[in-house]
């Protein structure tokens, strides 16, 4: 687990909050962002660098915008 | 040049407008953010699949939030 105010962690934990807010579990939000379940769970715990294009996937799968996701980010 | 809707031509148009804004050259903003010139150039054109944390450092240079540096990006 990063430092919690680092970025990789202020993401995983946001992202977090809002797949729990939609009631899926990382399986379920990973086959729908078409990621593997594993760095699912990796970028959750901020061990993850996440590309902007994963970013966009897991917005899509998540029906949010991808700004909301860096909305924690500092 | 990616296609104009692609998440990083998004991104690239974006920042670019943010960084004319500031009246920063792509050098300038690349020295602020501990980025390489020629890597700034590729996002803004949008070939550049970027990564959370370059995500930071630019915002950082530029004075925004992450999240701004996202907003156009669908």
């Amino acid at each position: 687990m990063a430092n919690s105010s680092d970025p990789r962690a202020l993401f995983g934990t946001h992202l977090r909050e809002i797949r729990q807010q939609r009631g899926f579990s990382q399986e379920e939000l990973a086959e729908r962002a078409h990621l593997h379940r594993n760095y699912v769970g990796g970028v959750e715990r901020g061990e993850r660098n996440i590309s902007l294009m994963n970013i966009v996937e897991l917005a899509r799968a998540l029906s949010v915008k991808p700004a909301e996701l860096l909305k924690k980010v500092q």
